[in-house]
């Protein structure tokens, strides 16, 4: 039976709420929930098809219609979706449906956790990065003109579907973006996944694409049963993500969330080394060969700096970076300023040589 | 020792989140927090000297002002605020503090519960409707344009003050508002609160103010404690709240939430009566006889009737009453169209010729 793409995988996401998160191909039009009204949001760009299996399964009371990526994750989409539910009576035993991007379902997990005070939430995503990272571990939010993620609230789904299929309608260069997250997860838990993600199988219709997928799924399941708000190891998955976040916010969103975290994984992998721990730079410059990333603007030191400065992660005493004192060996540690420019240095010369 | 309202009282909040609720005078100079960094948020019309007592002891980071009641529970002035505390880098370990009555303290629970995912939480109430009702509990929010509360978050304080000195500023008439939510708790709990509210000691500095207060807190507090996200018990705290939220909505907010609690009460009591209970009718109009509250336009059943349909407590079978079987004897009910008109006409004709 192993091995069998067709027949669908699960990962059980423990904790307080425990949900199940299905990987297969074909389920969009076989989910069902037991709530009997539910709204559905998805992204204005989402294939039509995509929702028309979704609603000729559930009968959404309301489909909602979001702005495509980030820009759906202001508060103002987030009160117009609101304003939506509250129009047709959604009730508290209603329930909410993101389908989509990471960004939608951020969203819709945020309208989830505060509609009423809170109703069921269910997450379809139909994007690599949405798969690995956002549909699992109960983060959701929208962004601040200040910065990502700066609202939000931890609201578990009752159940995520991995739709395999979803991933062929994505142009290759949106599949190797979010790789990055799958990538991270090898080199901070399972290094199986070092290899299987860079195999040419690791592919929509690829035969590596569903047990890959639902191990590097099952990394982050296991890591957020663990802990589920962030008071240790779940910050591990945050591997690469304090200059990917500054990147980010230093182009003004202008890259990717998967090929920023490609660029912040090696930017950690020299720090790493720096640090004391093995020399991991191979590993995360043969991702970045192989991810081909949008190349960077000119960055200096000291911009990108302020930006990670007001990381969400920092506490009163600074930041933090998860570092690797060896495959699957993280740590979270402060960083010396001449460690973090030095680096920066060298990290924006290999880059830049690409 | 027992007795003297100079020494304060404290009441224990159980739970997962367990917390203290402190009631005495002369508190708001004595707050100390953990929290290396706090934001302050209070209203605009709140005594400048509350907030620069507070502000000696706590030296916040910011100090948010927003609109006075209502006005602030908007999600406009709550992302403003978000906004605020994100300029001032409030880190994860901060906290947010609100300030006054009922509505900026709703506010500033769903800024703590959202801002970075969730942020420490203190209340310091300062008028007697936000030290009874909303200061306990941990419902935070704010409302939309389609109603009352339709967005927000469980999210309990780690400490809440309710210094008693505060309610000496307050119009007589804002405090007698106030008191509907404590009457309420001895109609549905603790049937000693019946006399005691309605004592002429139990004003800003009488002999009864401080252990009434602490009575009355501790009613909310013991239901809370057993029923945290309103599964079951917690319902009974909304007796006289269907009518209530119903006439808030129809007149357009145009009146204050205890004076529609006040009617929203003896239009409850004559339904339990309807219902086969004990006529409790005599207490509530009592009540309102004591709270005098702004008399009400003319108000059409059909009209109320569709906002109480809305009422956030209804789920999709409809709307659900709280009732009393007798004193301290409160059970939850669907009720039939024609009773609810019936008693809408006794009601209205009662309140009339009050």
């Amino acid at each position: 039976m192993e091995g069998s793409p067709t027949e669908g995988r699960t990962v059980e996401v423990g904790g307080p709420h425990p949900y199940t998160v299905h990987v297969g191909a074909g389920l969009l039009s076989q989910i069902r929930v037991k709530e009997r009204q539910v709204a559905l949001m998805h992204a204005e760009d989402l294939p039509g098809e995509y929702v028309k299996e979704v609603e000729a399964g559930l009968q959404p009371v309301v489909t909602v219609r979001v702005p495509a990526r980030d820009a759906c994750k202001t508060l103002d989409v987030y009160a117009n979706v609101l304003s939506h539910l509250a129009q047709v009576n959604l009730p508290r035993d209603g329930a909410v449906i993101g389908l989509g991007g990471g960004a939608v379902t951020d969203l819709a997990g945020f309208v989830a956790a505060s509609y009423l005070r809170g109703v069921a939430f269910y997450t379809l995503p139909t994007t690599l990065l949405g798969m690995v990272d956002a549909a699992v571990g109960g983060k959701t939010g929208v962004n601040l003109p200040e910065g990502k993620n700066l609202v939000g609230a931890f609201w578990p789904p009752q159940a995520v579907w991995c739709d395999t299929d979803t991933l062929a309608s994505l142009p290759p260069a949106v599949f190797r973006e979010g790789a990055a997250e799958a990538f991270k997860h090898g080199l901070i838990v399972d290094p199986t996944l070092l290899t299987r993600v860079l195999d040419p199988e690791f592919r929509p219709g690829g035969a590596l694409l569903e047990s890959t997928l639902a191990d590097a799924i099952a990394v982050k399941a296991a890591v957020v049963t663990r802990d589920l708000t962030e008071q240790g190891e779940r910050a591990f998955l945050n591997f690469g993500h304090t200059l990917a976040h500054a990147l980010e916010g230093v182009t003004h969103q202008g890259i990717a969330h998967g090929e920023a975290v490609g660029y912040g994984m090696h930017y950690a992998a020299i720090l790493s080394c720096q640090m004391g721990g093995a020399d991991l730079t191979g590993h995360t410059r043969k991702f970045l060969n192989w991810q081909q990333p949008t190349p960077l603007p000119a960055l200096k030191f000291d911009e990108v700096t302020a930006y990670m400065n007001r990381d969400k992660k920092a506490d009163s005493d600074g930041v933090r970076f998860v570092l690797l004192r060896d495959v699957a060996q993280p740590y979270l540690t402060r960083v010396p300023d001449d460690v973090l420019r030095r680096s920066f240095g060298e990290w924006l010369g290999q880059i830049q040589t690409r």
